[in-house]
């Protein structure tokens, strides 16, 4: 049973086909075809707003691309202390942005405290010593499986705006936030203060697809020239844009995420049943985190079961992360293997 | 007619089937999976060598983290005054090795100049004021259609190692110049002593996949970092190695890069016999330069036919790509549109 | 009275002495002159040990460039959350080291919490994916006045050591806390673990004159060539040199910094003795930190003293920094107006 | 005899008595002493503009630091093959402005080609693909020991602006060049089309003291974060100040570069006239370059002239550069070994 990652999925088929439809005849390389230069509109139109739209193949290449246009050299990046970003990515961050500084803050279930981030947002403006915050970023859904609110989006948006920082989401797990809080996607980013997003694609059933999309059209800034000095200017960039556009076609996205979803929330309930186990955090996304005895844990791996531990607060936690492609008996699987001791 | 270049194709059946045969099902992610670990073993046969691959997904990341591993930040990158590295990648080099020089070496045909190279490669080594040579990179088949042969790589790669420079090799259209050379992989790489090479599939049938094969497995060094870093080590990187497997099953690589090249040959004879057109360097891969007259250049883009007007020496000549979806019902109709002038 | 900073003072004559008598006649440049030349040995007989010298011109030149050699672009350099090098360098550290990222640690009285580098100096060796602790940097004297004694460095220093973290020690105020611990400038340094120092000389008398003192030598690395690359390999490197060895001969740095001791010593317990006032940190080195009313600060600053108000844990404190110019009178004056109210 | 560099000689007398003079006493800290905050009006009046003056210590860190603000980080930054910037800097530019490129252009006697420049200038705006050429360094007097006529400046300059790039000179011997031509510090800069100017005082008679002085003041950008960053923000800039008022105070720059200047000539002609010697270049400011018979070379340094030899062409040319303090006795004592081969 997966429950590594949402990543060791495959492909959906509604996607799949979408790539092999796209894949004979002859089309402009780097970005001029006609899939890609759809992609503008398509996603304006899903988000209420114009928009730039641009397709990358990992999510930290969207996120330290969107973060590169948001923060000079000596400015900081200021995100959750587990944040992918700060914990993930190797570095990657400090490297688009040739030597900015991620700032870690605390905060409850994978949320950053307001008032850490009031504090350290208003650090800056002192001349020419200190790196001046310049960026904020939120994880959407957060690394320990909740959902912020489109208020609890805005309110540190707020915060971050009032002291000139831009606000990024990472948005890998963006559609399960969406499908979970019922809001539009509008809600939750534009609406709510955020002016870059990595909207993310590739773990909620594409190849391999995610996109920054810019709502502040005032900072898409070096974008394009830090994409292709990265590396991440594809040229047969149809392929990334197709799986986009099947990805938001007729809700695909929000179909598969609520499937996740909801098969998370049955993991959820089912294992605070379980004796000896302890649900973390609130099960709002397609991760569920649990407290277990280390023997339960110990046995669930050896019958094979596939999960990581982390940590929530200060203790060691199951992560159990749910898919697209997992199944109702997958979730029965795993709960009868907890309930049996493994 | 699309003659701009091999990289607006499509993706090649075989190559199409392996990636939806690897889209269902869960593997293991960032390069854990079957697929990807299988991938040393089949390069490692195809080369006759010992080598670690590493997928990527463009030839600029390919080309810029294989220079990482070669240069210090100090170091000076030797290459062709026309390789894509320098007029193609936006400083994609000097990004990955985080300030690297490139210096540009004359040479015909898109070929380094021996005693160009044997001069600069001999600057180094006079202490901390200067920049020192480090790499060496070659481009085959090169940006203007030719082919090194082994001996002529040979020639290049000793006087590098002779003053201590690595070799890379920018393998965009490898597959054309092996098709054409006949010679194995292995001939036209480490027995001619490239350490690094840059294996493009992208252009030649793939959907988007490149590896950066690393034959001098002392000079691995921070290229897993360096890939993390820059964003591409890929979640679901089974895609990635799908396809080049496919791509060197059974041949496929050559037979595609053959048809490309035989075309490209019918193209080049052909063009050869039209009035007021000369063929402007040897046809030896998949691509024809040709001197035009100016109005043919302009009744030929009028006409529809793709392609780019690019420099060889000091004279604009058109460039045309053949690619393995191209046909010989192509070539005839661009040769007939020239003759009719258009 | 400038209380402001020990960087306001001017050039003690027997090193403004030393800076004339180098003045005339020919030298080689960059470094190839008899005085850079003999600072090894010099210094080697000052720490007991054999070590590499590496004059620069600034204290933020001099920590990056060591902190360089100690950390790879996704290193993570662990400091105290007051420490220079994280908010008065403006991310100098993580220019010199091309992207490497700046943790901040907390801990009382300037010195970082022993179990908070236990729990972050474990978190590497995780592969690709995180950055890695690699180097450890402490302030000596620290931001907050007090003194590391060496046994306190060695404490530090075994937990890096221990996870395989490089020690460095910004030694902006090195000879403030040898004097007075009354140590040997061993024990502060490679007998505690210690195995690059930045060694101050500016604020203590010099003109403009730090070192990079290497210990060990295993570390020396890419520092030359960083410093060149830096524009910090000086031509007329004699002149920094100079001010080196004039500042170490006969104990000139540890009389300067005893006596900048002495009249904190003496600041500290009359301010003491003031009415609403408390000293908030204990006073080991040239830096009072004192809480006092606004009130009090006002009248101060009205009447003309010179200071900067910092931050010792939530509550903000006067700064005040005695320098090895600063006289009896100035000491007695503060205090003065202190106890009058100003 | 030192002809080696002018970096060998000493410190002119009036320079060190402003030293000493600013050593005594408290001044503010990183430029907000009254010394620094006069050099914009003092230079705003030698060169009758308005001007922004940042002191740093190395010509490499100025040069690198006015190149920081003039490219971006896929930018070109044209300069002579054989410029300081370019052959021995050990890549400074290239670390300073994260990744641009050096692109390095032939010309006779130090100066480069018009026709050259003219031709890479123009290549930039062709997309996200290329790196565009974005500024050009001009070094005066040049590496060649000629200068260029503020009529052949502004050629330059003007090709430049026509596309976009910004004009930067290296005038690390600047007061030979104006000393030389006999124009005004204006006519040769920014009256020519020169936006930011490397000031250059060391080789001429300062301990360490160089400034870049900004023109073009739309052009400061982040050159103040820049120098900060790269550890060039002096605490005790003061030092730094003083040598500059110092060197252009009643013309003393000019002065000891006409001296120098002077005996350059002298020299040179005194070497035309020695058999089997031929002076490669013409001596226009303070460096002489001859071709000289092997034996003579040897014969020369046999008996202690300390010299380099460097390129002319093709052909390796004794460079001898003759110093503020060089003496007419110098001069004859070499010219009397040359002729009595040696």
């Amino acid at each position: 049973v997966h429950f590594a990652s949402d990543n060791t999925s495959g492909v959906a088929p509604p996607i799949l086909d979408a790539l092999v439809a796209a894949a004979s005849g002859y089309a402009p390389a780097y970005g001029d075809d006609e899939l890609t230069l759809a992609l503008d509109d398509r996603f304006g139109e899903l988000f209420e707003h114009e928009v730039r739209v641009f397709p990358v193949v990992s999510g930290t290449a969207a996120n330290s691309l969107a973060l590169s246009v948001l923060t000079p050299p000596w400015g900081l990046m200021l995100c959750h202390e587990q944040a992918h970003v700060y914990v993930d990515e190797a570095g990657a961050p400090e490297h688009f942005t040739r030597g900015a500084r991620l700032v870690a803050l605390p905060g409850a279930a994978g949320k950053i405290d307001l008032e850490a981030l009031r504090v350290v947002a208003a650090r800056g403006g002192h001349g020419v010593h200190t790196s001046d915050p310049s960026a904020l970023t939120l994880t959407q859904a957060t690394e320990l499986g909740t959902v912020y609110t489109p208020d609890e989006v805005a309110a540190r948006a707020a915060i971050a705006h009032e002291h000139g920082l831009g606000v990024h989401m990472d948005g890998a797990r963006f559609a399960n936030a969406v499908a979970s809080l019922g809001c539009t996607p509008a809600d939750l980013t534009w609406r709510s203060g955020v002016d870059l997003l990595s909207f993310g694609a590739t773990k909620n059933g594409a190849m391999g697809a995610e996109a920054v999309v810019v709502f502040d059209l005032d900072r898409v800034g070096d974008l394009e020239r830090n994409r292709k000095r990265a590396g991440h200017l594809l040229s047969k960039m149809r392929y990334a844009s197709a799986q986009l556009h099947a990805y938001i076609a007729d809700g695909l996205w929000l179909q598969l995420a609520a499937h996740a979803n909801g098969l998370a929330a049955d993991l959820s309930s089912g294992l605070a049943g379980v004796d000896g186990v302890e649900v973390a955090t609130p099960t709002e996304a397609n991760e569920v985190f649990a407290f277990m005895p280390d023997e339960l844990i110990g046995a669930l791996e050896a019958k094979g079961a596939a999960f990581y531990v982390e940590r929530v607060g200060d203790r060691p936690a199951v992560r159990l992360v749910v898919s697209w492609s997992s199944t109702p008996d997958d979730v029965e699987a795993f709960l009868a293997a907890a309930r049996s001791g493994a």
